[in-house]
């Protein structure tokens, strides 16, 4: 590959890598406004996401960029175009982080999710947190085990969505409509996190080994 | 332009008309099972996303073959790249077509939507039907007025979005927690797809006549 290409293409990885961690971040400060019902910190998951959306702007204008000036064929294009779906990824975590926090923001001062219901939500966004922090560390260093696990905690995340559905809709469920309808709502965009992490994942591991890992998951919500 | 590459050009703009009357026609057909209770024609919404999934893979496929071959730059470069924005936004209405004829299939031979609710869904439906057509229409005739239309198209949604969410955690709301989980995630899948096609109108603006509009709708749910 030729050294200018090289040197974009690291560019191009590094700025994929702070979008994961910034995306990372988020949704745990997210979960942790939600779960405490703090609107400052909610405040700033929803002020911060235009770090990732200016992130992912650079991302684009790098890969113009690194289009116009390199003309780069047949397997160093595909690299650089799968830099922009793995950004398009992110950029999507990071708006659904976002919304967690404008949930914890629209209850308070009361809380968003009920005691039965916060193992569960803890757990999702665990998962949600590693896939993240995976997709980063494959970046730095092409590891297609790690990679490879997120099929895996993506179907944990499905487990959880299940589990979530089947509290809130099974005959114990005290707390109304609005809480219920909350809690679908918030369980959706963690499995949807997940969804897009599967998907970067899946070209990360295109644009550091050179080898496809498969289709896209679609996203289809839980019964 | 270089006359290959204007052929090319027309050629990723068919495609992207045959996704958008796809997922014009998906959500339309899906609605209609939703409201109906109809599970074949559910079941056929369901089986013919991967129609809408192949598309989004010739116009990738044909993306990087005029990345390759014709190695244009500046303008015409990214002209190109936005043929694959707004082939991921029509994708992704596709899937939301889909998640709505599942949620149909899932409640069969049960109604997902209770009464009250029928005329907000219809509505949703018809705004939904008709961005896609737009969409369809400005790919194969330049139409700044009918592309803007899309952003009032949104507003709309958006209210009847607020207005759906009024009637499900309203006073007078009788179904329980099941069918109001179930619509507040349809609502989520109309205002989804708005959002979509409003990015896919900006990027499609763009395309026909090179000049942006502005930045995407981040999707922020409704209250």
């Amino acid at each position: 590959m030729r050294t200018e290409l090289h040197a974009d293409l690291l560019e191009l990885g590094r700025l994929l890598v702070s979008m994961a961690e910034a995306v990372r971040t988020a949704m745990r400060n997210a979960t942790e406004a939600l779960l405490s019902a703090d609107l400052a910190a909610a405040e700033r998951v929803v002020l911060r996401d235009a770090e990732v959306d200016s992130l992912y702007r650079q991302v684009e204008e790098r890969v113009q960029q690194v289009l116009a000036r390199q003309q780069p064929v047949a397997g160093d294009l595909r690299l650089v175009v799968t830099a922009l779906h793995i950004a398009a990824d992110l950029e999507r975590m990071g708006d659904l982080a976002d919304h967690v926090a404008r949930t914890a923001r629209r209850r308070h001062p009361g809380q968003a999710v009920p005691g039965e219901l916060v193992p569960v939500v803890c757990a999702m966004a665990d998962i949600a947190e590693r896939m993240a922090g995976k997709i980063a560390w494959v970046l730095n260093a092409p590891d297609a085990t790690r990679a490879g696990e997120l099929e895996r905690d993506d179907d944990a995340m499905d487990a959880l969505h299940r589990q979530l559905f089947s509290i809130l809709l099974g005959p114990e469920w005290s707390h109304g409509v609005e809480a219920a309808v909350d809690a679908a709502l918030l369980g959706r965009y963690y499995e949807r996190y997940a969804d897009h992490a599967v998907n970067a994942g899946k070209h990360v591991v295109f644009l550091v080994t050179g080898e496809s890992a498969g289709s896209g998951s679609d996203g289809v919500p839980a019964p």
